[in-house]
């Protein structure tokens, strides 16, 4: 499976006319080979074997994780590279320039320096995100650890809902807390992300952080979390009420669910991604709401909790096959409370597949 | 507190010639503000208030966290922050060479070329870890969060162990999560790192992942985690026995008590980093097990689970009063079996102040 990716990258740097690309950023080393550590470099070569540079805390497990790829041991991963990428005969090398630190830069000027001094000519040449624009199309893989990632986190929050954990007199952050350890307790590596749950007037705040609030009777319960497995996570938000709905209530969820199902119908191949945030956007508008809707409709996700492609009015691009995105419009009325019903999902050539299965109809607790 | 550290920045920043530092990594940002977003920079600027920007997801929660700071709200706050700090005069520019990317810093120097054609020279000026140097001797505040840190640590083995968890028959994984759980429940944000659960021939394994292995009568168990508790991150090892130990277990636990005692004992106002992992060292070396003793000594922690100092035989420098930081020696028989014991310590003017206060008696369970 990586091996395949890494021969997308090579085919892509190769049209760039590139010898090699060096792959820093992290996450995009671990799509490229598997590893899992918290150092380690890649370098893609066009015409040759690819090397992979960890230092020697990793010597094992690069040998487990990374048994395909050549492997270099040395403190100083991404200069080691280059020095041996120029060694090799390289003369054009790629780099990731949004993820290269401006000392990173320097520390790979002066490799290049030395080599120059030496007869070895080679420069420098940014490649920009070219291997997070590959990570956008997920393989077979990678949906299926979204699968049980979403899976996860529907499992959590069915327990918690079932074992009355969602009532009033309880915190945020106990709910919080318990919906991340019932995560952990059924696979997950970790939380997606800071856990959101929101409550009363709370709700009406989009990224609320968890505190000390206690849910009461009639308020919303907005809970905002994921999974992550192998690495990939999950993205789901419902809201709910707690005791009974009132009128007001009743009417932005209900505008809440018909944005979102016309956000996740616009899911498809080649649909624009302005063209996707205005279907769900639009329904909103048309109810007098428009400027309760604060974000985006939605965001790529992966190993990234946020990745391409971005779905909203400033987004740019197209759908494809393969993309993993979420849809998750809001309603928030400030002071009062707030909605957001969010899904993630894969785009497909036919309907999308739905990955976070908890029902969206309004659950009353 | 975080006002008394921005003048202590800004102090520094005056004795370099600057009028600004321009502040891009997040934890540094977060030591400085209180904020605790994913999307934050700061400006802190010599002879003038500062300027902490975020964007719209974050204005209610700058204004709760960061309410001493006066608010730019811009999606591209680090550009955005370059360009204030030049209209508002600033000529001599800091910035963080070892956070900010290559095309982060082509961003700046394209807002310091429109300035330049307005007619507003300015420069940038690398401060490199002027922020990280200052985070490594800790505050009252930052003490009494490792405090709890390692209190939660400390608590969730001590039930784990009571409650017979650590037995034959069960998984590393199990372990290393129920330990996650039990962390969570006692308070932590999150864990410290990916916890380590090794046991039998893997204790030999430094850096071990948790895997599929079952836990065995007469094994090594070896745990290290940690809980994060406000961003402050405890850091903890203890290597128990099941069942039985055998003479050797005994013989190289003894060891790295004794070596890890010369190493605590060795945290003194002035000591070099270097003399410390040698106190700690030369007690593995004198038995005949050197070489089997494969990394540094120890760390400073706090904000991050790794950060300055550095102790071991690479590192420079000397301790200071208020510094946090790991005296964690290890002895590795590959494919036998390993043992490292960790604490997390305060170097004070007197004996250090030990943080991680669970038994280093050999436990059997």
């Amino acid at each position: 499976m990586t091996a395949t990716r890494r021969d997308v990258l090579r085919a892509a740097a190769a049209e760039r006319g590139l010898d090699a690309v060096l792959v820093t950023n992290l996450l995009n080393v671990r799509y490229l080979t598997g590893f899992t550590g918290s150092n380690g470099a890649l370098l893609v070569r066009t015409d040759a074997s690819d090397l992979f540079a960890t230092d020697g805390r990793y010597t094992t497990q690069a040998a487990t994780q990374v048994p395909d790829v050549e492997l270099l041991v040395d403190r100083t991963t991404v200069p080691a590279l280059a020095r041996e990428a120029v060694r090799r005969g390289a003369g054009r090398i790629g780099y990731e320039s949004h993820d290269l630190t401006v000392d990173g830069l320097h520390g790979l000027e002066r490799v290049l320096a030395d080599a120059a001094a030496g007869g070895a000519g080679a420069e420098l040449v940014s490649v920009r995100r070219a291997v997070e624009a590959q990570r956008a199309i997920k393989d077979d893989g990678e949906i299926e650890s979204l699968r049980r990632a979403c899976a996860v986190a529907d499992q959590a929050l069915a327990e918690l809902a079932a074992e009355g954990a969602l009532r009033p007199g309880r915190t945020e952050l106990q709910v919080g807390r318990e919906l991340d350890a019932r995560m952990l307790a059924l696979g997950a590596e970790a939380p997606s992300f800071e856990t959101i749950v929101a409550t009363g007037a709370n709700s009406a705040i989009p990224h609320h952080r968890p505190d000390a609030t206690v849910l009461r009777e009639g308020d919303f319960l907005k809970l905002d979390f994921g999974a992550t497995v192998d690495g990939y996570h999950s993205d789901m938000t419902r809201t709910l009420v707690l005791g009974h709905a009132a009128d007001w209530q009743r009417e932005i969820y209900e505008l809440v669910v018909a944005s979102q199902a016309a956000g996740r119908a616009a899911l498809a191949v080649g649909t624009d991604v302005v063209a996707v945030d205005s279907a769900a956007r639009d329904v909103i508008v048309a109810a007098g709401h428009g400027e309760h809707f604060t974000h985006g409709l939605g965001h790529g996700v992966g190993l990234e909790i946020h990745e391409a492609p971005g779905i909203g009015q400033l987004g740019a691009g197209s759908l494809a096959a393969g993309m993993a995105v979420t849809v998750e419009p809001g309603v928030y009325l400030p002071g009062h409370g707030g909605v957001r019903i969010e899904d993630t999902l894969i785009v497909t050539d036919d309907a999308p597949e739905l990955l976070t299965l908890t029902s969206k109809e309004l659950l009353v607790l």
